[in-house]
């Protein structure tokens, strides 16, 4: 609300269109409407097709049975992640429309089609079979968002003709996620072959040394290949969330 | 493929068993060449008006020379970074018409004009007065790169209110850097505010347990909200270079 | 006891007033009583209302049975931190009067009305729904200290608006507990919009390069705004603690 | 400004007493005025003797002579922090009449007498004679934000006996701040002889496994002592900020 | 090379411009196939007794009963690793045949006589009781590498006069790989002892200060004895790979 | 052996009173004999009442039983450390008179009566409850190598005067090892009081920025009191046995 | 003073023997004196010969000189450490009879004939040429206490025979004080070769991940000799002090 | 010396062949020769060429004069490795014959000629131009010991094609040492490519969280290809100590 807007609402105040009370009714919004920066919410519950977010990790069943129960009336997508353990099974009893992927461990909700808003396609790379679990997360997180996805698996930096022989599809992507854990060396190696946003993400697969991740993170924060960027540790969700940001048109 | 069957192959091709193009579809598979990945170098030096970048760091007065002037026989831009200390005084002397920033520390040399290539603004955001040199580096890196740039300086989170005034401004931009020391926090609340892609850039400014970055490092890393990506520690130049991925056309 | 009271005690004894023996007496007493230190505990057991406060991770549930059981025929108020696991059933059907919060993992026994001792009220904020259980073993050891607590919760820095629209009851408190986990950015903000003291407490939430709630240590000692002082990671009854000795009279 | 006031508003505009441009003006200055967070920044212009900070580290002797100049115009009290080398003559040169401290590093111009807004006593207790600079800092701040402030200076606990004959200074305080290095273990000390508040300070004295003051910030973020609160390393400024919140009336 | 020019140098082919042996020399320098790199896969194929390795750790039984099946049919040698719990049961009951080393972790299927290719002896030191599971790991991994293998168990540097009395031992081997917990400081004094090449390899033996094997890590990296080189934490498999590097003919 | 001793060897070789096989066979011992090192070991065979010390943790209760059986028939004292679960149980029932302390988590078999070998007492101080388990394995460390032992528990610093009141007992002992987690700051205090060697423990006991002994680790490392040492985390027997060296005669 | 000491001081005051103001001021010293734990400093004053000692870096010139005049004046002897650069050169010319040490940065002033107190030998090992500065301090420390001091240089772990050919001196000594950087394996050897106090000083000798020390100090940490303990990095005075609590008669 | 030997020595001590003091004064020697292990010492003397080394880091010139002066006579050559700052020219002054390497650090004095010692080519492959001086002090000290050396430049990941065009070169070599900073990927693609040993040289070339070389260290230890080994952060000559060790004949 700017300016003008204002003085046309103030205005039809003044010409007794509304009343004061709807006048106080509306301007009590400001602090959040004015801010312009607080559509986004208003978008979400116009724009059909995107999902809600659930963290399943640090929720109790009982919890997530009523925020699904109550989010699941609003007739939306609905994507939770991180979630294992017998809460799967009393959840896919409850929803048994709902698909769990025991690799991503997220649960999807799909009560309406997914309208792909993306400009182009998001690429998962991933560097070996344990990074699997993470770029899945990543890869129905994008999905779940409404982009193209494609998925490119294994192709660590230790078999080096493995990954050279896709440059069509490292080419074609408008944004590439690569997942790797161990020394994170494949953002790099990416990162030199093509001009796309590249979004690494560590991974804690590793032992020893790789602490947990730290070793992936750290390597990828270090890539001398420019304009790489990364983000938490096997934080597959928040990779394609980043990806979506870039994706997504306007 | 071994030099016996290459050798089988073109002799096939000699006999006339299978036709040029057939031979040249098969030769374009041997993954190389035909990856699609060298092109790059070679769209750098037909695009006009992309700066070549140098690393002024680590480099002696003496390799600068060199360096720049083979570099600007080419004619092209060029881009040093990290340059301070009596080198400057030294290459200003030598190339009169380039220009050094003080605060970010690169000298520019410019030969054409830029031509802006970017789809929108690149939008760098600073939290305080001594994140600025971080946030100089960003703004001249993205310029260099053809891309519109704007600047937001001094909105830390301990006076929100200087952010909040400035919605509409964050709410235009295409690609968001968010440059902060100390705790890091600015990009979790432009994140939130915001539905563009976010590049935080930890600076090292602080002292104690700042460890010169880590504490900002690990907030941007673990930023509520989702989809934030990050880069190295006081690498405004990563920033620029990964907004400019996102935010070129095509 | 200063000199005079000393001197008053000497020529008391000199007069024949005391023994010999009830000086000595006394005077054993002084490396304690004399040092003006250890008041406190006496103070505890002469202000009623006060709770004993038993830490109950470190301890077997014989142990707790034997120390809760001598403190309660005392007939004072009980507070047992960091309990949980079959101790609390075992506790709860010897002691039915008890009450356990399952989120703050404290088990409460009330046996005195708790006497307000504090000069206002201590608000305890919280970032996401993730940080409740710290919050709320901050909450319930404030009270039982006797203060007056109000509670915030899920008023985290991705969503900005949500804690601006609580300016009022910010503005009110006396002193000010953040909790939060992540980036720990909440307390910088809150810290820039008061001028009452605020205590951060980093949790443990998070994954990756959370590292168990170094992230948010790190990110609350590096705030942005002046005066915030934190404890230790997860360490809720700290912090109220800590509010309790600011809040108190006198 | 609640619904009240709002109210109030639209009704003076409906009744012709403002005009809607003075409407507009007014709701304008909502976002700022109506989130109950900014009015801090006009009590610092009306509540006269409290003083501006600078941080003196980050800025060049340029900036400084400029900030200055504006602000000693204002006519209100200065304190510069962190600032040496050749700043300190150049900036006492052109202000003679302010006071630079050695030790803290800090710059007072003072213009107004200082007015003591503080309730009670701000005491600030100091391990051993390498971590007076930091003591400094908390007094000379202490002082400038308008407290009663006393000094206890080399009570390290490896000569218990010398902090121990102390107590009554203790007992009186209103607000403790302990500064040490090293092992940092004065706070647990202090923190259990009494219930006032107590705020430690970790220094960056020491060498080899101190490292720059991780070993005494560790120490006291683990205090035996419940209830103390921590600053970051050598944060005599923040600690002295933290005591002023705790010890203002109001 | 672009598909032009290729076409162009067939065409020459074809019109025989140029021979076949000319052509296939320049088709070589296309750079994969020529690179002589990927050979590697092939040499395995070819060269019978090599093993396939199997990480067993991040595997599930299913897909371990997969991958083994498909390989067995081919012949060769397997080597799966990390190998316990359930998985150890269900696949020696698969694989009869199959022998389970319970300190090492390892399942060897051999289906061929190993054939000795190394050079000479592969010495496996092992420090402390505790480190004999990794040193298992290397010294079964050696051998189905094609390495003669001997074993030096408990000869920590505690009772430095047992290592000293194998003095011969240590000076006839070709490869040394040492396995040591705690400090690690067994590489530096053999290091000091021979001119062999040493392998250094920390394991996760110790408590406290050991930090999971960091302490040990550390402790090679800095040894004292020139050229020792170091592998991951607990790592037997990749110390005995790269013994096999170092000891393989040719 | 000195050159003394081996003239008269070769000596007696010369003149025939023993065999050429006789005097290679006890100069193949001088590696181990004539380093003046290796006394420790014959000594322990010759002083009664020495114990074999086993670490319980790492071995199974298989390797255990082997190892207890037959050290038992060599008729000393055996200390086992580290040794819980259900191995307690299986070692109690087939050594029916050995003692399980269940918080040093120790398993001592006397087959003859300790000698008292030490010169004076070691006493084991202790900061809070949950150092006790850490405590006691020092203790029944130390008695188990012959020394006199004294405890002193529970007198962390937050309550210095419980450890003041005990002044005498720490002046009297020969070595005093001190036990604390969290901050760790018992042994500095302990330090300044006297003027036998201290020998510092840190415990992993605390939680959040404990890190698990690190912050004590540190603390003690850092100590104000000059001349204290330290040992590994939670290294109870390390400490005992340090103790040994200090106070054994001679 | 017990309490029977008490009865009679009291008695003598109930007889007029002593004034009741002689009674108060003898009785004020108590918190003092009767804690059985200030004895040391009123020992030092007594015992002539020993030093008092002044830590040197971080005092300016002015305050050494005040310090040393002061100290100079009592006659006794003085030991300053750390010292280094311009200071040395001011404080030997105004003390000409001091003297400096080069590579230990210790300066002594000798007033009196050191007597020598310790029951036996202090033997200071160091691993390195680069660690003389650390052994040197611990050596001038350990003369100026009091002890009969050796030294045994540059027998570092990968010249393993070296250090053997010394074992006599190894079993002669009193306590060892071990001096090592980079990985810090000397202590382990020396530890499992006598039955002596082992006290082991990291250095901060080394590059890369040595990390100043750390490496070492873990190392020394973990070190599978029993009963080694260890002090600061680089602390050879606290060494020597340690070392002196362990020599020291009765 | 073995059995056999030691019974011919006796036999000839009783045969009169030897007197007893030749006897006493040989066996003297055995705690040294005849561990098996000292012959490194007198290979040294022995084989002509074979450099001594002197790090030149923590030494005085005065140190060095005298060590290279001794040295020198003994006809020798002579390696002095991280040498910088003055000392080169004075020592450059004194022997104007030796040679300084103004990269790599180093000072060679060749007195005699380099005899080639290795079976094959040592390949030192260097990242980035940053890393150059590393990658020198690998080259020059591999060459010193006897080795042909070859080198290959700015190869990094960034541009995996310029790495690919050399597979030829990285095939032939024996041994490859890889030196890298920042991320620390090259290791692994060029341990996925080759047979061969190679050795990890992590380089602390890079800027905030590449930690002085932390980063790349953890990459190296983690790399996904297996058996790669790693040497201590910059450490060429260890790097290349280690090739020697791998490549020397025998």
């Amino acid at each position: 609300m700017n300016s003008k807007e204002l003085t046309r609402l103030l205005q039809s105040l003044v010409d007794g269109q509304i009343s004061i009370d709807d006048g106080v009714e509306r301007l009590k919004q400001l602090p959040f409407e004015d801010l312009g920066v607080a559509q986004i919410d208003h978008h979400r519950e116009l724009r059909q097709g995107v999902p809600e977010v659930v963290l399943g990790e640090s929720k109790s069943l009982e919890q997530l049975k009523i925020i699904l129960t109550a989010m699941a009336k609003q007739g939306g997508n609905i994507l939770v992640t991180r979630l294992d353990g017998e809460k799967v099974t009393a959840l896919c009893n409850q929803f048994p429309e709902a698909e769990y992927d025991v690799d991503a461990r997220t649960l999807c909700l799909l009560q309406q089609k997914i309208e792909i808003t993306g400009r182009g396609t998001v690429l998962v790379v991933c560097a070996g079979p344990s990074d699997i679990p993470v770029a899945r997360e990543a890869v129905i997180t994008a999905r779940m968002l409404g982009n193209q996805v494609e998925e490119l698996i294994d192709v660590g930096v230790a078999g080096i003709h493995r990954l050279l022989a896709r440059g069509d599809q490292l080419q074609k992507a408008t944004v590439i996620i690569v997942v790797a854990g161990m020394e994170g060396a494949l953002p790099s190696v990416i990162g030199g072959l093509v001009a796309t946003p590249v979004i690494a993400v560590p991974t804690s697969v590793g032992y020893g040394a790789a602490f947990g991740g730290i070793a992936a993170l750290l390597g990828m924060l270090n890539s001398c290949a420019s304009g790489v960027t990364v983000v938490n540790i096997d934080n597959g969700f928040g990779a394609a969330f980043a990806a979506n940001r870039i994706n997504r048109k306007g």
